[in-house]
């Protein structure tokens, strides 16, 4: 994953390790049923979304852009601004991102990095990364919800591959449980000690 | 809602206020772009599942009773057996719980109900209305993940009724939002003070 993306610090020694182990997220995968054939589309949907990333990108960042209670946690804590460099610097990673996920190499690295992400959602790390003095926490319903937007407003960039709809259905029920399982892994930093 | 099903309290007095205010939950619905098309094709999905309940329960609990670490949910503290009484009294309400998600009528006792079930998961109230003494809590993170199992077992269901490919995708895609949008309400008993 080597990228010269700034902030982006998967498989490198600045991520700590993930506090859920590759056999917990193996009974996750189960109870999500997630299996080989996902593993499989995610990475039919990789060729077809690699050269898509920046329009991808507009129609999420549109979404976010266009609706004031998400666009608030790009805001500036002083004025309440949106804070242009912030959305410009997490966009070059989240655009890496639907790289990572259509290449669905769910190992300890990834898991690693699925933590580092939820630690930067969280109060803990948000902000640090991009270096700016936005608001301090991302509300974690939210996370949950955006699930649908993405998910949802993905197909369109799937069928342009020329798939069968069947293939079309698979990639994206395939994105739903990889993204799904994201959040789940991301939320761990809000959960209450024992109860994740 | 009044049905004779033990420990059913939608809409009376027994259930507390959801924190959660309808201000909250309408910001929850754009942000998961539920809409009103969501509603009608709820309700569509009504007419078709009302007759196949029983199925549907037995699909569900197929996969949980032949799947031990979330069989662990229904077993007793003490000699970590499976409690039939609490497996059969939760089933009651989990079959009139499809009923109500297909109703779709989100309203405010619908909100404090949604309430209710995150604490009967959580520590807060898990094993209270079935008077059992079973393990303490469910989890969170197998809470979310099963919205992927019980949306997708449902669609042979959904298909039963005879309606377009269209129409099933799109009361698939309702049921989806809904059941999100619920597990998300349910998991904020378990979210540190101000971050849910
Ligand atoms: C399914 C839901 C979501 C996905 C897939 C997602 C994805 C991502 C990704 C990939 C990154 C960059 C991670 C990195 O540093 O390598 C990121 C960061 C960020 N996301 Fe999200 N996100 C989601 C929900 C949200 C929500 C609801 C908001 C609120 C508007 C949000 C706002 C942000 C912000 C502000 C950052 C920068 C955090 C920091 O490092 O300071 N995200 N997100
Ligand atoms: C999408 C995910 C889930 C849905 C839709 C769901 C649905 C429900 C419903 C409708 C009830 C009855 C609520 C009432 O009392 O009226 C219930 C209770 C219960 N569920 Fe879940 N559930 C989910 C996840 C889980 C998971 C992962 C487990 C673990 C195996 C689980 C185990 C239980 C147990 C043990 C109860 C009884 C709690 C008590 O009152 O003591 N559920 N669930």
């Amino acid at each position: 994953m080597a990228t010269n993306i700034p902030g982006y610090t998967y498989g490198t020694a600045a991520v700590g390790k993930s506090p859920v182990s590759l056999d917990d997220f193996a009974k996750l995968k189960q109870a999500s049923l997630f299996g080989d054939d996902d593993v499989r589309y995610l990475k039919m949907s990789h060729d077809i979304l690699k050269d898509q990333v920046e329009q991808i990108l507009d129609v999420w960042y549109g979404f976010v852009g266009s609706t004031p209670f998400l666009l608030h946690y790009f805001t500036n804590a002083s004025d309440g601004q949106p804070n242009m460099d912030y959305l410009g610097g997490v966009r070059k990673r989240f655009g890496q991102w639907i790289l990572d996920t259509a290449n669905a190499e769910y190992n300890q690295d990834w898991l690693n990095y699925q933590h580092e992400i939820g630690l930067r959602h969280h109060t803990t790390k948000k902000n640090t990364t991009d270096n700016v003095k936005a608001v301090p926490i991302i509300h974690v319903h939210y996370i949950f919800a955006l699930l649908i937007p993405i998910t949802t407003t993905l197909r369109p960039f799937l069928e342009k591959g020329g798939h069968s709809r069947d293939d079309v259905d698979r990639m994206q029920d395939a994105w739903r449980k990889s993204v799904l399982m994201q959040v789940i892994l991301w939320s761990q930093p809000y959960i209450k000690q024992g109860e994740f």
